[in-house]
């Protein structure tokens, strides 16, 4: 694995003190959650609540997945400063987001504020071809090894991962207290690493819904996995773009909502 | 329990087909996802992703948790046009978010994008009084009784649940596929019902964190217990606010995190 959950970090996590339900004093690790304010080039564009780690991969996963910047902007500096919980992105185009922002096209259900309308325009465009297989038994490879690794879920809970997978090998795992966040961290790490997508599958611990096919779509990953339960809208979406979207993946069992062509026994 | 899931409402969920892990043809139950676009007076608000049910709670409660209207403002109307899955929310008082909106401070860890600098100003006036208490047999009272009620989790999964309870009764249990949709909702009943707030418990199937604990403390509910984890900021706020705070409630094991002098044997 590239990248894998760093229990070393005690930033990530805090000892809280509690009582169980005999009224008996615990002491457990319990997941840190902040803000990041996020800036781009001038403009304050969001606060995220995250647990910290990879401010860089976060910024700019968001900025894509948001159509703030696209694949072709040249990226001239990604400043962290961990005092005032700020990350800028500066680049080489100047942008201004704030009539976009007017908009407010902001979808909420458990989500970061996408800007809906725009991202939709071009999702036909982004449909996948046929291309990428994955055989049967790499889902539950994968389920198997994701949820053996020790991670900051098992440790302290309340937490969210996606995986970045290329066949039945995880590569880079990252966490986070929203799961957007996780995954728009993968999102940035691949555009800075230049790592292609259209090979890979993702996995999730997560629930499928419109945002994360939506995401999947505009980071061109063909193939998604969750270990939890998935939307009418997600499976709409995922048949849309011709995206092979698998549910309910725990141990031995799944269920494949769209895109099932691409599975090999 | 005043309202329950409505398991009759077809339109809250659609037979899929899919194929599970021997590739055999499958026809489940899904959860719709949808959105719905609220305005206030003139001006649009927000587009929320929704199961549908309850457009007025909805709307009324996001705004009100969201500080866009205060509980004095007279309400002249709540209108919702299905066609458009748009509701329209009439004040007496005609109301300017363009500038509140403008400054984006908006939290996206898995949020509605809540108005963050504001709602925190008048966090240490909302704090706690000691009156309400609970018995600690309430607690696996409440979470066995919720856990067996039919509900669209049961049936279709990709949902989260939230319950008014008072005592050991579960009295409003509300689903979205957004948790912050289904308390929102609990606060538009509450207000449109004039329904007491102090005496409550608040019962939720999310994680607590920053956002569940400032919608509770916003809507005065001093007890909140989950089913899920708990993020160390969540249980800063709670500890802030005096507000008790139950996590990881699960059959008879649960950990109190905050408030633990409002328990009683």
């Amino acid at each position: 694995m590239i990248i894998k959950p760093n229990l070393e970090n005690s930033k990530l996590t805090r000892k809280i003190n509690g009582f169980n339900e005999n009224l008996c004093e615990v002491n457990i690790d319990v997941i840190e959650e902040k803000p990041l304010t996020l800036y781009l080039n001038n403009q304050e564009i969001v606060t995220m609540m995250t647990i910290g780690d990879y401010p860089d991969f976060l910024a700019i996963g968001y900025l894509l997945n948001q159509h703030m910047i696209s694949l072709n902007d040249k990226i001239e500096a990604i400043d962290f400063d961990s005092d005032l919980d700020v990350v800028v992105v500066r680049t080489d185009k100047k942008t201004n987001y704030e009539k976009k922002l007017k908009k407010k096209i902001i979808t909420s259900g458990c989500a970061q504020g996408t800007l809906f309308g725009d991202i939709m325009e071009s999702f036909e465009e982004k449909k996948f071809k046929d291309k990428t297989k994955i055989k049967l038994e790499w889902i539950y490879d994968l389920s198997k090894s994701i949820n053996l690794t020790p991670s900051l879920y098992l440790k302290a809970g309340a937490i969210h991962g996606c995986v970045l997978c290329k066949k039945q090998t995880p590569l880079v795992y990252m966490e986070d207290v929203g799961r957007h966040n996780a995954i728009d961290k993968i999102a940035g790490y691949m555009h800075l690493n230049n790592v292609k997508s259209i090979d890979k599958i993702f996995y999730t611990t997560g629930r499928l819904t419109s945002e994360m096919v939506i995401k999947s779509v505009q980071m061109q990953i063909p193939i998604v996995i969750s270990r939890s339960g998935f939307t009418a809208w997600g499976v709409e979406l995922a048949r849309k773009a011709n995206l092979t979207l698998i549910g309910r993946a725990k141990g031995k069992k799944f269920t494949i909502l769209s895109g099932a062509h691409r599975i090999e026994k």
